[in-house]
């Protein structure tokens, strides 16, 4: 394949964002973020570890990776505006693959008015895409995983578990595909970033946020952990959609816990707030769960516990319940 | 490997960047640029295509990629501030092996008080390293390719060729490495980028840089480009080390041409600043050539002319030069 006509043909025509001065004609990039602060996150997809031509066509590669890092922006309260992508390509690809993955990109990123503006192509064994991501936000109005308060309202967007379930039946389908696995193959493939309910929520004072990239127990331990406080989730409270509950009745609660990969966000707001929250979604189209509440760290280390068939369970970060921990 | 532990072992224990907000702790770092413009370049480097462990120490990866990334920010006036780490991890190589990786972007990104500030870990066969990095400029003050105008001075920094002759040393050695054997392939495996010359630059109203990536051919008509001009450049000027003279004086001049990877900067600039370059190399402690000048474009396209045995030559991004293009 020849590089150059490959950058060619995968560089913007246009840029959008009235910030950006330089885009991928010279060295670098160069932009002027005018008295917002910056935001920034890196994330790559290997084939083979995160993705197979089984689970993903190449539209849907170049869109997940774009859209895992989009998620990392949201639960920072940002506004996307740039990313930048750099490409391993090993000899099985064709120019028209990797176009696609791509236009994959290129899709998603419009939905946001992002603009591509640097990157590097290079080869090797196995494809594998590194997506770095640039956002705005206002001065000071991060929101941060660490601003929980004892008192506060734990909540979640959307539902848990799905793409889980998705990359389950892709991996092994058991027959004809049901309207319920096509919805969580699409939860799988395409998930969709919560900014717009984020960025509704730019007016509150203060908001704790993180995105549940890894399960609900891994990020709800983080969160506890960085705020130096006590999650209670109500196990019975958290969110799960119907097809998962049919197809996979055995297995939706630990996923939803530990499937990782939702890209929904896991916050903490004050009892006061929680009607702006709730506003927040409605506007935003997506639906929010009060899951718990956030306590006073009882004792040496912050931990967060389940409420499991009446008594509350230490939750660790893989989603292990340590059962009857009484003296914990 | 176990991931966490690893991720842990990278992590810094403190930020030297004043407008570093967030560090590595949450979904993705925060910054403040505070009236700068903000500068950002991605590189990757994979194993069995830009390094081997024939041809690298673990600490000589990390640091080549890192000053990969560097002279990209040097070539645009601006200064590093941060970085972000994407790395590929396969099973072959040892947890100590990659904190030397790491060690290596560090000790690099010390001298300039970079703040490592995010990144991702995955497996996957081969390693790879994506680093982005950034880096802050005046207003308005970023150098581009594009800046070059008729009747400038062209320059470059330091000696052409040495990365390309240390890697060829390094793939087919031919007995013991002499001293001069040492410097080639010190300048191949701990490129030192030209940030402090540049720096010194920032108070010129004009100045088009460029850094050499992929040979001065090549630079060259990407200045020419994107400036619209005709560059003139004179072979006998161009400036090769003693050791690379006497260990391939077969080679040097199509290696300075086309080699690539130096890490040198191409630049154009007024005669009256010229005495600005020199006083700026001397106080950086880096050497400077003027190798030619720039021309209004005489034909439909801009091209870039080499003085050989006497007759003006064009000389193609690849390093060719068609002899006796008398029509061009």
């Amino acid at each position: 394949m020849d590089e150059f006509s490959f950058i060619r043909s995968i560089k913007p025509d246009h840029y959008r964002q009235s910030s950006l001065i330089k885009g991928i004609d010279d060295d670098a990039a160069v932009f002027r973020p005018s008295g917002h602060d910056v935001v920034t996150a890196v994330d790559t997809m290997v084939e083979g570890v995160h993705f197979t031509r089984q689970t993903m066509e190449p539209e849907q590669i170049g869109y997940r990776v774009l859209a895992a890092n989009i998620s990392d922006l949201a639960a920072m309260g940002s506004t996307p505006a740039f990313y930048l992508v750099s490409i391993t390509i090993p000899s099985d690809w064709t120019h028209g693959e990797l176009e696609r993955v791509y236009d994959g990109m290129k899709k998603l990123g419009n939905t946001y008015q992002m603009d591509l503006i640097g990157g590097d192509t290079v080869s090797g064994s196995e494809l594998s895409l590194t997506v770095t991501v640039i956002g705005m936000v206002g001065k000071g109005k991060a929101r941060y995983r660490s601003a929980a308060e004892a008192g506060d309202v734990l909540f979640v967007t959307g539902t848990l578990g799905d793409s889980r379930a998705g990359l389950e039946w892709l991996l092994n389908p058991k027959g004809q595909a049901s309207k319920d696995h096509t919805y969580l193959i699409q939860r799988h493939q395409t998930p969709v970033p919560r900014v717009s309910f984020a960025a509704n929520l730019s007016h509150l004072e203060r908001l704790a946020l993180n995105d549940v990239s890894d399960g609900v127990a891994n990020e709800a331990n983080e969160m506890a952990g960085a705020s130096n406080v006590d999650l209670y989730i109500d196990l019975k409270a958290l969110p799960f959609s119907e097809p998962i509950r049919n197809v996979f009745p055995e297995d939706y609660v630990d996923w939803g816990l530990s499937g990782g990969e939702d890209f929904e966000l896991l916050g903490s707001v004050s009892e006061k707030d929680w009607p702006h929250v709730l506003k927040a979604a409605e506007q935003a189209g997506v639906t929010v769960s009060r899951i718990g509440h956030v306590k006073t760290k009882e004792g040496p280390e912050p931990v967060v516990r389940v409420n499991k068939s009446g008594e509350w369970e230490r939750l660790t970060s893989s989603g292990y319940t340590h059962m009857k921990e009484k003296g914990d």
